[in-house]
């Protein structure tokens, strides 16, 4: 066994990893989007120990076609219509190949010069796309877990800089719609703003942001002595993909003096349509806003982007006494060092997939894909408002559907289990006014309406004849 | 232009670039480490505005290999010295290649059963190799950054979980060695811990926290009313690879009811070896503990692994009231959700490349190669050490030499630069007793004896004859 894996090696493995793939792709529908698996299947089939010896590459690449393929969920499969539904495009997949062979970890400039500038490049191109202001400076994080975090940082060093220096505390406090994605609460908590201060402002019949209820708040944890800096206003909630109203969001916090985020995470790529441009009006007011390519953008997890206007404050929210004499840089005027804004200093060349992805499809690439996502999600909702057995749930924004049978909650639960247990689509669920429904959302670049219209077909061939259940007025007409 | 790359463009595309990395790998030493660019060549050379229509991915890869790759920092270049050098070796580049093409993402059991049990048998595996205790419980981040921001977390979350309701601190102190990685001070800055209460324990002669200081730091913030809540000890430090006495500093933890955080983000590796196990004595009392495969095991960035044997507390710091009802998912006993243990949501499929690696090189490779890098860091320390004009600058415990001209601090930096800017090899510098010296590590799996030979023999060549400038007493006798 050579210490290492030579060139002629790898390339004879790669040429055949290369054909798995392809045809992976080609033939992804044959196989079940969720796996038919028990918990500890895989760890009980594998040895309990690391190999003492070094093993053949085809003998590893055997049992990732035997054995984790088939407890695979297959997310870039074309009816994987779950969560939010992703894409790796053949583009982003190439992108990954090559960075992962350069390997790069450009945490300075001079760490990877090409790697820093195509990070601003792209992002460039993107914000300019979303309609940002160009002052938006851009930097890539794994996940919008991570890009709100940083914004939600951000906001404690602004309002009470006293903290970075003195670990004492001002009584702030945070609102975010109660539809806000957990990963808000989530770095608020590792902020150190406690649950008590994390205000869940109540929504409309449309699961958007009450700017009213929002105001009032505020008002009574400023009587109370209490300190706002923060609120985050969401284009396209978890749930529903509904849009909290950012531009009135955007004038409360400027009135407030508080940080305001935008969690654009999934619905952000459709303000790349002139009839969907308008999702984003306020933005530009925003101090920060995060969208993620790996969502709705053709690109391979992962990679969120975090712009943000307060570019100096992302750095002073992270600055030491001094910089540590390894990592000796002048983050110069044209030579900027990433890690500087970011809490991983590791930086890998996420860039590069999204550089392919953007010049593959091109912005009207892009955009027609998007249509084609929304268009089928407008037919089926339509077809599913004229089977009075099932109704919609809630407006149809975007590429998520949100319905139920006029039953149960628990046969709505039990309906989505068969159809997930059938490998044959994966849907997921949610609760809206307290009733249990089905998520379907597309966002496949390879998802066809046919893999829609026979998802639908069979689902209607799932539940009884008939009308349903008695349900009382539909959740909510379409 | 399809709406998506055909399975088969994508073959023909993905055959090319599998050749374009073998070439690579083969030729690398042809390139310059280290590129030859002013900042803003890429941005000023790539067009302002993204493509309005899609292109060919043969234009794509044409400008990939001719305005991307010259300005890329080679990591993957066996000459490259800098900062702790890292490989992508030829099956985790592989293992890459599949989990792009997958596109999964695991954070729940039931969103990729074979990607959640693959991360906990590879993590086992590991776990056992370095003699770490079975009931330590593993995961994965992005870097070791991240992995120590959780850890100190998880310490607030013990210490002060009154934080998580109220936000309200008590006066929480942290303390690790002046020599701690930054990221250990901006993870406790993310986690409210001010400046103020991070205590820089001094370290001894060679650069190990000093035991007795860091126990009068504690007693004197006891006495003043503080809290202390949590010590990190280091396994090879970022300047010299030095190790803190971990026994020592576990018991004073215990004693003191203290988190004990071990960062052995890039000397844990070397726990593999019998004849260094003895670097994690003490390392099993720890309450969590970093290494980052993605440094010295051959595995491309990005991976981190952070154990615990706090798996509840790392849970219960970042729980809500109530889980969102999108991600309805209860953590039984043998299906782990893994993002209920991380901020971030999303989790890429990283363990595959770490299996792959793992099982191709073996316990025996694995350990055969670290093993030839510290032979080659020991064989250059003695020739450095043979030249009068030479100093070693600290003790070579692994794969790093730290060394100086015996010079002035600026003819230290010249040569730095000269070395740097030929392109031929890259090393880093750091500054130790105050005087700068040149840091040159040995980590990349593809480096021979000859890439070591050829950049010691070039580095003397490019320094005046005879004996150097009068240098006073060495800096660190060999």
């Amino acid at each position: 066994m050579p210490s290492e894996m030579s060139p002629d090696e790898f390339r004879a493995a790669a040429h055949q990893a290369v054909d798995w793939i392809a045809d992976y792709l080609r033939d992804i529908r044959n196989l079940p989007v969720l796996p038919d698996v028990q918990p500890g299947a895989l760890i009980d089939h594998l040895p309990k120990t690391g190999p003492e010896q070094g093993e053949s590459m085809d003998a590893i690449f055997a049992d990732f076609q035997n054995l984790i393929v088939p407890g695979i969920t297959h997310w870039n499969h074309p009816r994987f219509f779950a969560y939010f539904s992703i894409s790796a495009s053949g583009p982003g997949i190439l992108g990954e190949m090559l960075a992962a062979a350069l390997n790069v970890n450009h945490m300075l400039w001079k760490t990877s010069p090409a790697a820093t500038e195509l990070e601003q490049v792209t992002l460039g191109w993107l914000r300019q796309w979303l309609g940002l202001p160009d002052h938006f400076f851009g930097i890539i994080h794994d996940t919008a877990s991570t890009g709100s975090l940083h914004a939600i940082l951000a906001a404690r060093e602004l309002a009470a800089p006293e903290v970075r220096r003195t670990g004492e505390f001002p009584p702030l406090v945070m609102y975010a719609s109660e539809h806000a994605h957990s990963s808000i609460d989530r770095g608020a908590l590792a902020a150190g703003i406690g649950l008590e201060n994390i205000r869940h402002v109540p929504s409309d019949d449309e699961f958007r942001m009450r700017a009213d209820a929002l105001r009032a708040m505020i008002e009574a944890d400023l009587a109370a002595g209490r300190k706002p800096f923060c609120v985050v206003a969401t284009v396209g909630t978890t749930s529903t993909t509904s849009i909290d109203p950012v531009a009135e969001i955007g004038e409360i916090a400027r009135r407030y003096n508080l940080w305001f985020h935008v969690d654009a995470a999934y619905a952000g790529s459709a303000a790349l349509l002139d009839e969907h441009r308008h999702i984003l009006n306020g933005a530009a007011q925003a101090d920060s806003l995060v969208v993620n390519p790996h969502k709705w953008l053709f690109t391979p997890v992962d990679l969120s982007i975090l712009y943000t206007r307060q570019k100096d404050v992302m750095r002073r929210m992270l600055s030491l006494e001094e910089a540590p004499p390894y990592l000796e840089a002048a983050d110069q005027d044209r030579a900027v060092n990433l890690s500087e804004y970011s809490l991983a200093l590791g930086r890998r060349f996420r860039s590069l997939k999204l550089w392919f992805v953007l010049r593959y499809f091109g912005r009207e690439g892009i955009t027609r894909v998007l249509r084609g996502h929304m268009k089928m999600a407008q037919d089926l909702a339509q077809q599913i408002a004229a089977d009075s057995r099932f109704e919609i749930a809630a407006p149809v924004l975007f590429s998520l559907v949100c319905f139920r049978y006029r039953g149960s909650d628990q046969y709505n639960r039990d309906l989505l289990d068969r159809i997930n247990s059938s490998g044959r689509a994966f849907l997921s669920g949610t609760t809206l006014h307290g009733k249990f429904v089905l998520r379907l959302t597309i966002g496949n670049v390879a998802t066809t309406e046919d893999d829609v219209r026979q998802t639908w077909e069979w689902i209607r061939s799932l539940v009884l004849p008939g009308t349903g259940s008695p349900g009382g007025e539909p959740l909510h007409p379409l």
